[in-house]
């Protein structure tokens, strides 16, 4: 048996499993212990060969004790050295693939993860977001800024030195300009952000809420669209990540650091995706959107049914998944 | 250096490396050949544990000798024996479970692949998805069909022995809806159908195309969002899949056969998706749409960019692609 549940910010039916939902142990996969070193001389991101990564675009700290770097990505998807303009052939429609891809490296430590990072260090990878977000905004042609993060090969990535992503698009992506529909038609039907509603009653309900702290709030959405996806709403009301302040980057990195802790000991490291979600670019000053961070382990891989209808069925159930992460001791 | 391209049919922008596109042999992982049996015994799909799958629900053949064999899901994520009306408490909307999931058990011999089959056997296993999708739409509350298939585990499935599988949904799902809107969208703007065009124009660039037969075209997409996409249209301008008749059956079997056969030798038989897409049942009179069917090697893993956009990286060039599978010796 099974139930489906209706997600009011992505407008999409979700087929949530109950009765044969797996149990939240069941995701436990425990893998080989893979000790890393804190240095690996043929790393490209390690303190030392910083001539591997050309093109340094920012930095905390000092070039020889620096905390974090951001550098372009020489395998970037999209780069500044091409036209913008669309092009259609027949009814072939085409557009340079301009933007900007960058990497940043989050720690000189080639075994520095969130979770065991001192608060300050989180924070830094934070203000360093934020600074090369708003760097980005100042790019003629940029129309939106995808933040994220891939850890471990099911999700996406072949480096291990920790380090997360920024692209700049010359299009506002489908699924952001679908959130943003969805979020209008809620707003015009009920004047209020469907995101503030939604952070109201789930902590109303409080049965999917983990981890609370004075600005931010950790939740398993209602419909949830795989094990264990995570949403990290901040309680300010803000469509646009870099309006984010500094008390909210000191409490974000608490909250992060916390609930990543959960997911590293409960699920023994699980590969996960990370995306911060935030409006367009040119239209920061909207009151129907606010920002927020998904995190989505991988722990099941979409298939036939997922690719063909664009439904999603999450084998596990919110409520327990949630009742699971509140009971890890960090 | 890269570009992105628009699709018609999805309305999605798809960013398609160009210069730093893989070959198409990079994408050759060989593997350790796994050689099947044609029978074990601890398959619940071989001939002789037929009561491992308790409810058949449809067979091809005699009890004894039965070419290919419906059954009930046992693992289904959606079943009968529940209600489909919708329950609103608080904001949080949901709906049972409602509606049916077969598997399609394609050949009696555990390693039988539709590469290897003779005609006539694929003919049966698409008639007998003819046969199952008539059937679900004779129930009362059952919105969509999605007939697909996973091969490998990298598609999601764990079972070795051929099969196929159709989930009724009580819903009409996302993707169908979205693709539903845009074909809408083109017919009102045009006055033609977006597939019939999409074909033509595919037909006429040609450097796509890999394989024609009277009935039914294979290509790959100009913006595929995944290297090696296949799209197979039927000629005939119908919606509805149920539509298909016995002439074309016969031809997609050798059309289909032999695409599949250019991916098993020209890939070393990639793990992939197989869907088919038609309209919802109760809109199959409609002219806007167009049933296909996408075929989605699984040689990437989408990251982080693609979950928090929507957007998809294509690090293959479709024109090369294309080009690679035409050459293939089957």
């Amino acid at each position: 048996m099974s139930e489906l549940r209706y997600s009011l910010v992505s407008g999409e039916w979700v087929v949530v499993s109950t009765e044969r939902a797996k149990r939240p142990k069941d995701f436990l996969r425990t893998r080989e212990k893979k000790v890393l070193p804190e240095y690996r001389e043929d790393c490209p991101f390690c303190p030392g060969n910083e001539s591997k990564t050309p093109g340094e675009i920012y930095r905390l700290g000092d070039e020889s004790s620096w905390k974090v770097r951001s550098v372009t990505n020489l395998f970037g998807a999209l780069s500044m050295n091409t036209e913008h303009g669309r092009k259609l052939d027949g009814i072939f429609l085409s557009m340079g693939g301009f933007g900007t891809a960058e990497v940043l490296i989050e720690h000189p430590l080639h075994n520095m993860i969130i979770q065991l990072m001192k608060n300050e260090e989180v924070e830094d990878i934070i203000r360093m977001y934020k600074q090369r977000y708003i760097a980005m905004t100042r790019i003629e042609g940029v129309e939106a800024i995808i933040i994220f993060k891939n850890h471990g090969s099911m999700a996406g990535t072949s480096l291990e030195h920790p380090h997360s992503q920024m692209i700049a698009t010359p299009i506002v992506p489908p699924q952001v300009r679908s959130r943003m529909e969805k979020a209008v038609h809620y707003f015009d039907m009920t004047g209020h952000c469907v995101f503030c509603k939604t952070l109201e009653e789930e902590l109303k309900a409080k049965k999917r809420v983990i981890f609370e702290t004075d600005k931010f709030v950790a939740f398993l959405p209602f419909a949830g669209a795989s094990p264990f996806t995570i949403w990290l709403f901040p309680r300010r009301h803000t469509a646009y990540f870099a309006h984010i302040n500094d008390d909210e980057i000191k409490d974000l990195a608490i909250n992060l650091k916390t609930v990543l802790q959960k997911l590293y000991y409960g699920l023994d490291n699980p590969d996960y995706n990370l995306t911060i979600r935030s409006i367009p670019v040119k239209e920061r000053g909207t009151e129907y959107f606010h920002w927020y961070i998904s995190i989505i382990p991988r722990l099941t891989q979409p298939a036939g049914f997922e690719l063909g209808s664009g439904m999603f069925i999450n084998t596990s159930l919110p409520e327990e998944a949630a009742e699971f992460l509140r009971q890890v001791k960090i």
